[in-house]
């Protein structure tokens, strides 16, 4: 099936592919008198004694919005606010779908780091949590600190830490399958924008001592001023050996190497020159780094992609609706690394080791254990973490 | 029984509202290739080549936020954004249950009316129209004109325009049983916020020649600069013979008497005082202005009020839900006079000479007609004034 030329029609029937529907009846005058007038001053009064209620007397327990500027839109980059719509749509039926949550997209008509991050703020009160999507970099990493520090709800940027996340849940997988160690890995990462940098750093917090970033200049290295101020603060934590040159210089000896990069910048030889039993995860989409017939060709141990035509698909469908489910289930005020730490263990912990498999190494993308196990994971760590509204 | 007592239970047990749903099934590799990664790309593009696509390839050509900043909730006031969202909810739950909208609540956290303009100016990309709610004045006049000039989509502050919407059809039909026109008819409004300043404006427009608004401090008069900007200004077409003095100075002879105010501000003798067969809607909640058994007793010929434990209840749900149907059909790029007009002969129009009396002057709110009638009307008079997109 041509998917884009076929999608193209279902959208045009499908006139949305979400909609808001009524959990009430409003079809009497006292059914009426109940959800609306003059009932409703009483839940409005509760509400203005304890802003806290607006979690339990309105929607906003089950509430986020799938929030994008237009300028990062899947690989097509730039495309307006407008365009990026069916994206956010399609994000809002997953987290329905996958989550229970009720998503809502809302694209905002601006670039500007302020005055993104202020509309933000003026909405919170109208939602459990924020998932902001397709922000480009470096902009979304202000826009996401920033509104971590200054609102009391779960803020999480899906493209950073929701690939971030699915990634480590790979890993965790291939590393057991490889009998290697997080601590004695070296890992190659190919594109440092928001997913990579991200990447990069939760690693690091996995236990990961050797990770080099590369980007299309080649190695970052620390002092390097040709690379952007993201990528030159990434530096001082990894590529501790100072390493300078191109990916193929970077990928010699690498035990892992991840792209979140282009179409075919991996060759065979690349692969050739790994370490024993190469990890690949190739993200690009929807072209790979190096494609899987490839890869196996030059001795790859274990291949993902992001796409679902191969084994081992990597795809943050199985992260953001467990994630938000867990926190807003436990009401947490935030998603620390710690709560996307455990719900990399619990996708990683739905595949057991009878099934674990070169080829299988995580959930399929709909298996709703999955969903449940990131669900149950995250909640549990923000209760353990304390991180929850009293 | 005690509507708000009970109200605070179901609104405890409903858990909101309203919800999000998704209308794509996402359950397989190749449902989620067409509605999500890698189909969705194709809409997208479609989007960015041409932005009015996002009419027809998302949800975008249903959709209504009702917005408020919590300022002016009910007869409550300014409660905050988060306690007005029970209000939100619930007119969301009656867009879709009489006019199939899909509506959004969100609050904005900020009493600036720059900050409020700006923030709607950018999220208006996502959406097909938007409701402004409970907003108090003044700034609610600023907000709306402004949000109408600088936007292509209808923009409508429901506190300020559904009321005088649905007043103007109760006049209509009124007359008709009084035998009175609208060139002749003296008019009393007391209220001058929102709401009775725009059922004065909207009066002028249907001919009402003798229109006096009062507030607290009586009457409304060019020049008197007691009056705040908005009323003052009001007093330029209002008011020709620069009447002044008391609410009761104003009623001696009125035809009509409008109370968009408070409890109890209108007496026997007031009412005695005016015109034969004189008509009197009294929308104060959930106390009227005089109670329907003072004003029968003396003499009022018909009486319309806020509530539904009345006659001819005198609400806005006869007029939202059906208005943005319409408006959103044709793709209207506003909402003008002409269509409000359009909205309030579409209502009055629902009850036939034959059925018309005293106590039955309009449709109730659940008469599907009336907002078929509404949605009709609307959606002829944006086509035939132009004001719809190409």
């Amino acid at each position: 099936m041509n998917y884009r030329e076929e999608s193209l029609k279902k959208h045009a029937e499908w006139k949305g592919k979400i909609e808001v529907v009524s959990r009430v009846e409003v079809d009497s005058r006292e059914k009426l008198s109940l959800a609306y007038t003059p009932g409703v001053a009483e839940p409005c009064l509760a509400i203005q004694k304890d802003p806290e209620k607006s979690f339990t007397l309105t929607r906003r327990w089950n509430t986020v919005p799938v929030i994008t500027d237009g300028t990062a839109i899947l690989g097509l980059g730039d495309i307006g606010p407008e365009a990026g719509m069916p994206v956010m749509e399609g994000k809002c039926a997953l987290f329905k779908a996958f989550g229970g949550v009720d998503a809502y997209p809302l694209c905002i008509r601006s670039k500007d780091t302020e005055e993104i991050i202020k509309t933000i703020k003026l909405l919170a009160g109208s939602f459990g949590g924020i998932n902001l999507e397709d922000i480009s970099a470096p902009r979304c990493f202000e826009i996401e600190t920033r509104l971590k520090e200054e609102l009391d709800i779960p803020v999480f940027h899906d493209d950073q830490h929701g690939t971030a996340i699915v990634v480590a849940a790979a890993l965790i997988n291939a590393l057991k399958l490889a009998d290697k160690r997080m601590e004695d890995i070296k890992v190659v990462i190919n594109g440092a924008g928001a997913a990579g940098i991200s990447i990069a750093k939760f690693l690091l917090r996995f236990g990961v001592k050797n990770v080099i970033a590369c980007d299309k200049l080649g190695v970052i290295s620390e002092g390097d001023e040709r690379f952007n101020p993201a990528q030159q603060e990434l530096a001082k934590v990894t590529n501790r050996q100072k390493l300078t040159g191109t990916l193929a210089d970077a990928m010699k000896g690498a035990d892992v190497f991840i792209g979140v990069s282009a179409a075919n910048c991996v060759t065979k030889d690349m692969v050739r020159s790994m370490a024993e039993k190469p990890i690949l995860f190739t993200l690009a989409n929807p072209v790979p780094e190096i494609s899987v017939a490839d890869a196996k060709e030059a001795g790859a141990f274990i291949h993902g992609t992001g796409s679902s035509e191969y084994p081992n698909q990597i795809n943050n469908v199985l992260v953001f609706p467990g994630l938000f489910r867990g926190a807003l289930d436990v009401r947490a005020t935030t998603i620390t690394f710690e709560m996307m730490m455990a719900a990399s263990r619990g996708i990683a912990g739905c595949v057991s080791d009878k099934e674990l498999s070169r080829d299988y190494i995580l959930p399929y993308a709909f298996d709703k254990r999955a969903h449940e196990a990131v669900a149950k994971a995250v909640a549990e760590e923000a209760v353990k973490s304390g991180v929850v509204r009293k």
